[in-house]
């Protein structure tokens, strides 16, 4: 008695599909048999040349690492934007969530990951002398703020970047984004470390 | 101020991304992105030649409508399975289901689809012909067991098949699946409709 199972190349679409995130072994069956149906048949090939075509032509913005599918991304290009204020992050993708804020309108510079020993990811991985080359460069940014993860990787990469700036540029004020209670979070929902570093991080209000 | 977004080939491709079954504006946006993301860059081109060797080498079996990357699906090539009972289903992705209970080790059917007269399909969309040329060859099956949906159009086609095979074949035994609590479903958790049909389908214990 044979096992009846689905086709061989139908089983190597699931094996590729479930890599995505937020993608099971269930969900990765049903979408690779769902590329598989309809009445023309064109779904794979629809796609496959989308994402063929987006691989192809989006590339890294030389100068601060957003995505890009131009010679310089849209924030770069943009001279409208402030040239002072310098923001930050581990990866291109923090950029868009921090724009959609409506909260900064200066440039961004993102490291392409952040410092993870245990990862073996080491200053050396990461796009900081890109960083170090624009806080030379005139007009030198007036300021330099770290919007990186509030957590521990986050917090030594935050460190290393203060102190080798500081140790360049002495004069150049650099900030981290605040940690404390998130939105709509109350109290009794924030654990002991979001509760102390929101106490610590208190502000004043008179 | 321009707003910034992403690239418009990343744009298209999330929105590819988005018709996929169980896949939100956020999924994809995040699935985009992953797929533009790895070291080497390969994940859009190795998943984009996974689904494309798919959708070129699986076909519906031209016998039974399963899904084959062969010329006879594995399960009409078995010359072990019984060729008395055959099981009609809707679509072809229902048969591995079945398969999975160890239930029936008869033949399948799929019928690519089913009366759905809003949605403009009716017998003449659905593989009925082949299955009544199925009921004319010789081993004819010994009996037909309907294994359509539950609701008003997996019923409709039931009835409408029931009297088409009926008045050719008087003499074939035609089933339908049963229908009644789902296994684990306590009383308190199943629909009025759900209980009636358990009622009225009891079986006798003793």
């Amino acid at each position: 008695m044979t096992r009846i199972d689905h086709p061989e190349s139908l089983k190597r679409l699931a094996v590729q599909l479930r890599r995505l995130p937020g993608i099971g072994p269930r969900g990765a069956e049903r979408i690779a048999l769902w590329l598989l149906g309809g009445k023309d048949r064109t779904r794979s090939s629809e796609l496959a040349s989308a994402m063929l075509q987006a691989a192809e032509s989006v590339r890294p913005c030389p100068e601060c690492g957003f995505l890009t599918d131009t010679a310089q991304c849209a924030i770069c290009a943009d001279e409208t934007r402030a040239s002072g204020p310098l923001c930050v992050v581990e990866e291109a993708t923090d950029i868009l969530p921090l724009e959609r804020t409506g909260a900064f309108r200066g440039r961004y510079h993102a490291l392409g990951g952040r410092l993870a020993p245990l990862d073996h990811v080491g200053p050396e991985d990461l796009r900081i002398p890109g960083l170090l080359n624009r806080c030379r460069t005139t007009p030198a940014p007036s300021e330099v703020i770290l919007a990186l993860s509030a957590d521990v990787e986050g917090e030594a990469t935050a460190h290393y970047l203060a102190e080798l700036l500081h140790a360049e540029f002495p004069r150049l004020p650099i900030t981290r984004i605040a940690q404390g209670l998130p939105a709509g979070g109350g109290l009794e929902s924030a654990d002991e470390l979001t509760l102390s570093r929101a106490l610590s991080g208190r502000t004043q209000m008179n």
